[in-house]
């Protein structure tokens, strides 16, 4: 086999056979292929395409392509969650001690955030002690102890997909459906979980701009996922406003809290719940309805707080910041954005606000940026909501007040005002299974 | 201006810009470009196409990325030739001749052979003493002296192409219209000449195997030479049969000489007359039919033959060898094919022809492999013929004789044989000006 034959049968929009992307990911993983071959075959891939199969095929192949991670000593049904990424994403935080109180256990693995989204595991970090990289024997012993665990990413995953991702990335071959599909759904596989449930984001702070784009990748992403032997479903959320109203590290561990306890904003409830929902559904066959009832119930009793803070007490984490929540730790310097316009809030440009998040310190462009965990936005008003001149739009939060500036006048452009309150869109806009 | 936006452009499907094709070219020329963004917009453009413009802009911006020969020294009109290449084709050695008896300079670099089609330069060393490096004042000198000088490519001309070339050979992105034109256009335009005659061969010998390909690119070769500011014009003639009866360096070197002398085959003397009447109408601007018989008085006058000698002895060349074609070197062994078959030849397969003398030692594989002059085919039959069982269709030559075997299997697989005569196919298809 050879990759030029593999190359020109790409190009020529013929499939590719599974034996032929296997050579191809691991030619191209020990570095027997090298990059001006493997740069022109995903422009081929880019514009000619790829069937079901062979997405499947690609997926495995970059899955198995390093380390994988057994869950098998983990007791009892598992769950997994993905999100495509998104300003104000605190999901994690809430839905996993939802599921993991409910009997369903969650032995995670997450990234840091790149870019204007979040990473859990940054989230989880703004937790004084909590410790994101632990053994893979802790790991387990910690989600069969009190039900879940959350840690980074570590050791030698989907290595195929790491340095595939940074070609396409300089090779302008990013945005290519199964180019994307299996590149998530590669590492999922390559962690073990059986019942994954996605949360695919449409709108301004998304990769997916709009909801088509959304849809079709979520539909895809279940279908390489069943493909590839698991249980999968995925939520198309609505991301052209954030979610909740804190943006930063810190700011949103303390508002998962919050919805943990009970209140907090209900476009946060409504999403953390339907996800809690949907991957009880899928690891319990129980009727959706069923399930929601359940994760509603995990909350009022207060079990799925509790599970969080077992969770961090056995990671090293600082759990009288969480139970009193007026002790977690607040940046330095806060100033106010007030209006200068008068009307209703007609659009967010949500991207734009987690670039101004970003600006104050709350997340990194590169890989090696540290991150200050108190940094970040806490939204007074949304999308729909009526404004008066001088009424505060936000505060920012920062160790550095030298970054207000900036950040205010990109959080200033983002929004649009007009004198029509806009049609409120559905939150939660489809379900596919 | 980022190499990134421009691969995205072409990505997307539009066209690029003067600026952003210099930019591309100069960048990848200095290695400022990795060869992984340049290969993702190779097949980017193999995939898109480029427009007219574009094509002409990518020549132009290739032929200025190194060196350039400024023949302004030599006086009076001068006239290039270009061929895409076939099986025994020596019309360079013919052509020249007769356009510089007629008035009209040729100062020429030609290419060595790499594959199934021979060099004219290596044609030219099989001559004892030619020497095809010459420094660029005698070559001036020689052109204006006798009319013509052939020498070998020499120095920095277009190195873009030489890089760009050499990265489309392992990427799967050879067979692209904008591509090829450019590369071919790219080095007649460094090398000087205003009037060229480009001979697009189309068939089985052919790197256009059929007349569709060949018409394709003849007509782009000469828009883009015409928007390049050159005189330009295309022969597309027939390589589904070698030209002539004789593949290989010295052997071609004679029958080229027949011709000279008013004898040798009647489709090499043809395609020559054809070529040259073209390249003089280019220059001198009369009719194509005065300038055809221009070039037949050339041969029947001796006069185009004496340039040949001319320009030999000013390279340095035996000219004894040439006077008297009994004196020329030939191989140590020959053998025959006979025809177990008897019947019309219908088809041969003129690739496999080359390959078979290449397998003799006429030709190379890697440009670093040495060549026999010696070796090569002479045809005693070709398509259109009728063959008894016994009857010779070739006669193979070689230095050493375990060559003979390979070289046999090959030459024989590469005909048909049919009960009825084929249709003879029109050896000048086509005059695209």
């Amino acid at each position: 086999m050879r990759i030029y034959d593999i190359i020109k049968k790409k190009r020529d929009g013929h499939s590719l056979s599974k034996e032929e992307i296997d050579f191809f990911v691991k030619g191209y993983t020990v570095g027997d292929i090298p990059d001006y071959q493997m740069s022109a075959l995903l422009m081929a891939v880019f514009l000619r395409g790829m069937t079901h199969e062979e997405t499947v095929a690609l997926t495995m192949a970059m899955a198995r392509s390093g380390e994988t991670v057994d869950l098998s000593a983990v007791d009892g049904p598992k769950a997994d969650k993905h999100s495509t990424g998104g300003v104000g994403d605190k999901t994690t935080l809430i839905v996993a001690p939802i599921v993991a109180a409910c009997g369903v256990k969650v032995a995670k693995m997450s990234g840091k955030g790149l870019g204007h989204t979040g990473g859990t595991v940054d989230k989880l970090e703004s937790i004084e002690g909590y410790k994101t990289s632990i053994s893979r024997e802790r790991f387990i012993e910690i989600a069969n102890k009190v039900g879940l665990s959350v840690i980074g990413q570590s050791g030698n995953l989907a290595p195929a997909d790491k340095k595939i991702y940074a070609l396409r990335d300089v090779t302008a071959t990013v945005e290519s459906l199964p180019l994307i599909v299996s590149s998530i759904m590669s590492k999922k596989i390559a962690v073990g979980a059986d019942c994954i449930a996605l949360d695919v984001k449409a709108g301004s702070g998304s990769f997916c701009k709009t909801r088509e784009e959304a849809a079709n990748l979520a539909k895809e992403l279940v279908a390489v996922g069943k493909g590839a032997g698991k249980s999968v479903c995925a939520l198309i959320t609505d991301m052209d406003i954030p979610l909740g109203y804190a943006i930063g590290n810190s700011l949103e561990v303390i508002e998962a809290l919050e919805v943990l306890s009970g209140g907090g904003p209900r476009d946060l409830q409504e999403v953390s719940l339907a996800l809690a929902a949907s991957m009880l559904q899928l690891a319990l066959k129980n009727s959706y309805e069923a399930c929601l009832a359940v994760a509603q119930e995990a909350i009022r009793s207060g079990k799925a707080k509790e599970r969080l803070l077992a969770m961090v007490k056995e990671h090293g984490g600082r759990t009288d910041i969480l139970a009193n929540i007026g002790l977690f730790p607040r940046a330095a310097y806060t100033t106010e954005i007030r209006s200068a316009q008068e009307g209703y809030i007609t659009h967010m440009n949500t991207e734009s606000l987690g670039v101004a998040s970003l600006l104050l310190g709350a997340g990194r462009i590169k890989k090696e940026d540290s991150i200050d965990y108190l940094a970040g936005i806490t939204l007074c008003k949304k999308t729909g909501d009526y404004v008066r001149q001088g009424d505060v739009l936000a505060i920012l939060h920062a160790s550095d007040p030298v970054k207000f500036r900036e950040a205010q006048a990109t959080f200033i452009h983002a929004l649009d005002f007009g004198t029509c309150r806009p049609v409120p869109a559905p939150l939660i806009i489809d379900r596919i299974c």
